[in-house]
């Protein structure tokens, strides 16, 4: 079976910085992605042609970021029945708030799986899990990064409790 | 000259009961308009067709209403030049803010002229005026129809003064 | 290869009346579900129970509904690595703004997919999404179903043009 | 026919440094504006003048921008039956949703094209669109600035291609 | 010493139900007021009018009420120093919060006393505080009136304490 | 040792019927308590004498429900050392979050214990728990009502997968 | 007759720096007036006194500023039928909002006259108008400060004109 | 009769500097605590099995803190019958306002008293109340803690009242 691939998508470069987080757990859990730039509003045709053909060019799962009015995870979700996960990007003065409304209301029949602000990493990790679905190799990433993380808050405990002075 | 047209889209026929208000306000500057429902999500390329020929089809402005994650204003507005008006629908849980939020907020470049939550009436008066501004009958009709409401505002304040005991 | 089935997961019964939307769902697209009643507060041991045996118990993808303080399904995602999807419920005088925020503000590596407040029928065709990656059938229905979709929207625009007069 | 002209209109020399972005928009776009400092509060009646005399002045369309309990678009569009588009300005503890509500939520009849928070420079943009009604070289400029805009996404993912690592 | 007369403004008769709570205060205290309609936006000439003859014609305080963009208190304030009291009404979706921010947020010099979302009597109230600060009838009154509030209270709690079974 | 009690204070009687609630959860689990109609603002020195009196009266705990500006549990907060709990009442245009801000925003030093808006059952039992952490038997009723609550959920998960079709 | 005094109360020494802004006012306009600090929940029975004494200590006004759970305004206002004006201050998380309902939205019969968050110069403003009222010296005094304002607008529109370059 | 014991628990180490508040709070009291570092999401079970195991462990309070989804509290509320307390902390974009409501929300049986917003030694000055209700010793503490808090206000005022010139 062929490795599944993800999509990235953001409509401009200044969204980098965060959407650089999913690309972090991609490769952590080493799922392979592409990441691409193309605008709702800029590029509407561009855009609509990348969400038409990621089926057939071979990827299982889509990441759109975007702030304020966040239209284009709704917009690649409109041309694909592949899952898309949106994730809104605190970008304007409304704190993310626009960004979240404007990807999470979806209507009926076209869902966004939406994560939180900012959330980039998380949209990483459930595209992951999405493939884990039917890779086997990447549920058992999935659950070994788990641990790690359970071991991390452990490791902390610890450091706490050698470091903190009874009361 | 041609007589300008206005374009009023919405997503669903359950939007029809709001955007009636910009017919009314339309039929009383006696401004022609045709109505169409195409969903940014459901019909999408439906939608970009409509809205890439408004021009070429005849139409000075375009109206466009939605609830929820209102992406049809700013879809209309990525395919056209034309001015885009967006009418905010309180169909949800949170009683149009997500609306107002997905239709306001446009990215740089790219601007919906967005009235008030249910404000169909005032998006039909916006369309008046954007074509009153080249179209002296629709300006007389628009100064009329101020005149019409501050009479009103005379009238029903006359009422009060007869009706109202003095304290 | 079996049937994916999905896992409906809620608080109490008074959230099925929202969650029926999510089986509605499921049911259109012919995929397996099993719903359960169990409460992230009441009955912390069994939701954790179930969620930690989701998995060897043959499901794909869990859907988990919650209103208020919406805990349920971050502590579902916290006890299994399946692809977990939240429905914020509006019951409270919040409007199901306080639900949305505790589902869909998750911690970085625990993502929940998050849909619109009472959007549980979106819940079910993301469901099906998911499970459309790895199943064609399944792919397959929610293109035909995407088609019916489209085809309504251009029969309400018909109905639309037969009985709107001309202005 | 004589060039349309646009009337910029701000409270305070404080507001200029966000009002700034509509001239940028309107010399791109080669149109002709004037821009006047003068306060729906502390000089009402020159305000009233300035709307009032807007369209014998020569203007098309006003812009006008105002923070916290942001009058100033109501009140011009009180006196004028021009398009007047409402820059809500972020400049309290409320990020600017005080001049939000308080310039989109217009009673009905008379609307203002609202654009989102800070976003003067589309308000240049929507001014632009509303002249391009009815100037064939303003329109022309408007779809020459969307290939700009959309080239520079172009480049920005060419670059982002060429510069990012494959995973 | 001539009696102190409030004005009471409001910008429709569809205020009138929340307005009367002001009237209803007044005629408590027996102060004498007079009551208009009058639009900030449908007959801002007018409204100027009342408020810059406000006090030339025996006002000593202005109540006005408004709903969504709320603009009149602050158009009122704007042409009178009398004090000013805004009354927010609860007039659209957005439940009164759209009329409670452009009332209370104005730009400094120029405040507008304001009271609770249809907190009509308390304007009422208020207004005759600051008539009581030089009126001592009116002092003496407000009193009164906090005594037979206090009463009240305790009327209840007595009735309270016969009817509610000891646990 | 002498039984607990617990002291209930509302600002009017119109509190009442959502303040049932916590005399409902008191009453489950045989917890004395007294209840008084007082106001922060009406009564405000019986209140601050109820506040002060009721650690001596053998009061252990103190209940204070209010809505819109909702002072009393802070008013009571600042007279009594015992544990105050909160509810935030809905009882105006903003849904009872005027009245969860005023009462959970507590500053330094003088903490309000704040349950859910209108969550008064919740206070109730919160009483419990504080008097249960001296008092064993009320412990043990807290240990037994959370054993019914378990059981109710796994009855009303019986009865569904009873009553509903397998898909 | 005697000089009308004004009381400024505010809870702590870290409401200073925003009080101030009343301070500066009233100095504006000769206004006399006395600072103090005396908490609502830390020291309520110095902030009763303080409130019951105002009257007779020969306040005509009270401005009391609050942040947080704001209950300062609002227990004055209960021990005091002088006009009481209610100064919202950001000073946590929630941007001063908390703040702006705990002081606005106060039961019937009990006003605040609430001014914006961190407007304490217009609660000294507010001050000044009621006070002129009856004082014709600082009605005179405020009708000058609106001159002073409208020139400084003028002035600024001026220089404005001088240095913008004609597009 | 043994001391009384406070648990503090928190998500991750980056809680720490907000917590440390309630470390203050029971320290100024004399009340001894235990701090863990606890996850509801990422370490599930040993977050159960800490508040399983709480009130055998001699603890009488727990205190949680989380921001985002804030679930610690609540879920510990789910494994004990101990009063909660939670801290609402300010994580994230949404300005702890999710937090808030993630806290504050919990269902009818299973209350979580919430402090405010980043109010840890509030959190800590809670449990000290609770404590108080059986332990004289803290209840003293708790009322000199608040002498020292009006003393401190006396002074500031003192200081002011020199400082200040009279106007």
């Amino acid at each position: 079976m062929q490795m599944s691939k993800v999509l990235i998508v953001m409509g401009s470069d200044s969204d980098l910085p965060i959407m650089e987080g999913a690309m972090k757990a991609l490769k952590q859990i080493d799922i392979p992605y592409e990441v691409m730039i193309s605008s709702a509003h800029r590029t509407p045709e561009q855009t609509a042609k990348i969400a038409k053909e990621a089926e057939k060019n071979g990827f299982s799962v889509i990441i759109a970021g975007a702030g304020m009015a966040a239209h284009l995870p709704g917009v690649i979700a409109a041309y694909s029945t592949l899952p898309v996960i949106g994730v809104p990007i605190n970008g304007s003065a409304l704190n993310g708030l626009d960004a979240l409304y404007a990807i999470v209301q979806m209507p009926k029949g076209l869902p966004v799986a939406t994560v939180a602000i900012n959330g980039a990493y998380n949209a990483g990790i459930l595209a992951a899990q999405i493939i884990g679905v039917f890779d086997q190799k990447v549920a058992n990433e999935l659950k070994n990064l788990r641990k790690i993380m359970a071991e991390e808050v452990e490791l902390k405990n610890k450091k706490l409790q050698e470091n903190l002075p009874k009361s």
